[in-house]
């Protein structure tokens, strides 16, 4: 059976002043009526009901996703102790699903990226489904078609190609590439053989439990050890103790990039990780001047802005263009669009009720 | 003995959105802890007291004038029925004071001027009584030596030169020119002949009202009959139906244009009628990055503007310049500082909470 594992742990501060220590992007209604992580939900749930869907998230932030998703069942909301990277996580999410169903499949997802549209999404799940069935041993992962040569995406290079699932490319890996400067993105979009890694993935548990045995025997000992007292009274000491200690690692790094059996999706929906406010106006409704705009707001000669009022106060904009306006929590942001990368150093400089 | 009269009848919407329907700029603490008009009565407290200083306002905001105010007699706050320009408030003035003070001189100020220093502004007043006082049939108007060839004010050609007054230079007025055109106003400053009208007036109530009763002589009957009824029970219904009834029109054009007897004084104080947020800048502290400042105010690569919070939220800039951004009452202005001539065309799409 499929199991959902969202991955709810991020917190970060490219959408303050909306986004704040205790209201991470994931659990923020950035556009529509649901949260990013209640539409990650929603969109695999004719696939997954509640009870199969976990989510892994911060100690600080487990009760607002219970509150966000009163469908799920308590214990489906594993808050981890600390943030250790995604092998730990998803090692984790394993051992759950793996001790429920021995022979259950589990889809990973990010719960703050933007899919749609999400019948498609789930076309594509079906078609991992059936390599998956296919030959349980493999690890499959989406990649998206590249737009653009972006610097902040990990990339993957396809190799040899397999027999389409369902009508959705499939190819074995050749090699995941991290991070890329420009000049090396360049290349890789020019080519047409790399995709962008999507963060999502696709495997048995017991499949992945045992490539980090293969690869990461410690950090798989320290999850059998935590296993073990699942539904006994240390078990949660016992993942306070051993979390901790884990090696902080990426699930790519730690087994996606050393397993011979991984596959990767050309998917074909449309995909962003929304990395900060430029990236959300797409998604806003926008006024008749073509600025995207949320809440009380009015323009006059004003161009290719985002003005977002949380707050229930009214924007008045006169004249400008580029801009990023954003009010929320008693707090209002005016950027220029091109100086966005800089706003972490300007949240660095706030006193903690901004934060 | 001298009478002050302030006029603080303005409404506008310059100062959006602090300035709103009830709470015009001279009611506003823009800078400072006082008020505009508080600080206009302080500037000349010295030299009259507040028994003998009038203050003339907009029905609607008399009750806000009287308890910025409360060391004046309540009955020293009149309000005008509706606005009529300056002539007829400034009749209405000089009747209550040539009725309190037969031989009483007055001063005419607007009440949201920038005046500084205030003892040099306090001189001038001095050298313009000892004028009055020399010749008691004589207008002063004070004239502000032009920096830039502005077109939206007053210009007062100087004619021939009069002995100084305590040192402060003196002239016949040649002729009085409303907002000239930009060419004409290039001309005027480069002549060296012109100074700016800033709207201050000094002579004896009894002079204004004989020319008024020479010039424009309905407009010094309707004044008559209202002053008739000074004191009695009839005086509150005889001004509402008398003063909507007259002529709207300026002093300047009812009587300095014509008046024979008119002098300029060349003000050697630093002065500015703080036309809009731009012309507050200089009167506002500045961040380290030379940006006007005032409430909690973070900025990051941010220059060239200015940036209030008045409602106890924070605003945070990040890499713009030549901005305006002003928080007031639940309402947020983002605008470019030379597009700020169209904030009355914003302001006139607001809903009505917003005025």
């Amino acid at each position: 059976m499929l199991h959902a594992v969202v991955m709810a742990g991020g917190s970060g501060t490219r959408f303050w002043p909306k986004s704040r220590r205790h209201s991470p992007k994931q659990l923020l209604r950035l556009f529509g009526d649901a949260t990013m992580l209640q539409q990650t939900v929603a969109r695999i749930a004719p696939l997954v009901p509640p009870e199969r869907t976990l989510i892994i998230t911060g100690a600080d932030q487990a009760e607002a996703v219970r509150e966000q998703l009163p469908d799920l069942p308590r214990e489906n909301v594993v808050a981890e102790p600390c943030p250790r990277d995604t092998a730990p996580c998803v090692g984790l999410a394993a051992q759950i699903v793996a001790r429920r169903d021995p022979d259950g499949t589990m889809i990973v997802m990010p719960a703050d990226h933007v899919i749609q549209p999400a019948e498609t999404f789930r076309a594509t799940v079906r078609a991992a489904l059936a390599e998956i069935d296919a030959d349980p041993t493999t690890f499959i992962t989406f990649g998206v078609k590249p737009t653009h040569p972006e610097t902040g995406y990990g990339y993957i290079e396809r190799g040899e190609a397999l027999p389409p699932r369902e009508g959705i490319a499939l190819h074995r890996v050749a090699q995941f590439r991290e991070k890329p400067d420009r000049a090396t993105a360049e290349q890789f979009v020019a080519s047409g053989r790399f995709a962008w890694n999507a963060g999502i993935f696709l495997w048995r548990a017991r499949a992945i439990l045992d490539a980090l045995q293969t690869h990461r025997p410690k950090l798989a000992a320290a999850l059998d050890r935590i296993a073990q007292t699942f539904g006994t009274p240390a078990e949660a000491e016992t993942l306070a103790r051993e979390f901790p200690a884990m090696e902080k690692v990426p699930i790519d790094k730690a087994v996606m990039e050393k397993a011979p059996n991984v596959r990767v999706l050309e998917v074909v929906y449309n995909w962003s990780d929304v990395g900060d406010w430029r990236a959300l106006a797409p998604l806003l409704p926008h006024d008749d001047q073509g600025n995207a705009v949320q809440g009380k707001t009015v323009t006059t000669d004003t161009r290719n802005s985002v003005v977002i009022s949380d707050d229930g106060g009214l924007i008045a904009c006169l004249g400008v263009e580029d801009l990023v306006i954003v009010q929320s929590g008693g707090a209002t942001l005016v950027a220029r669009k091109d100086q966005m990368d800089k706003l972490k150093s300007l949240v660095e400089k706030l006193d903690s009720e901004y934060l």
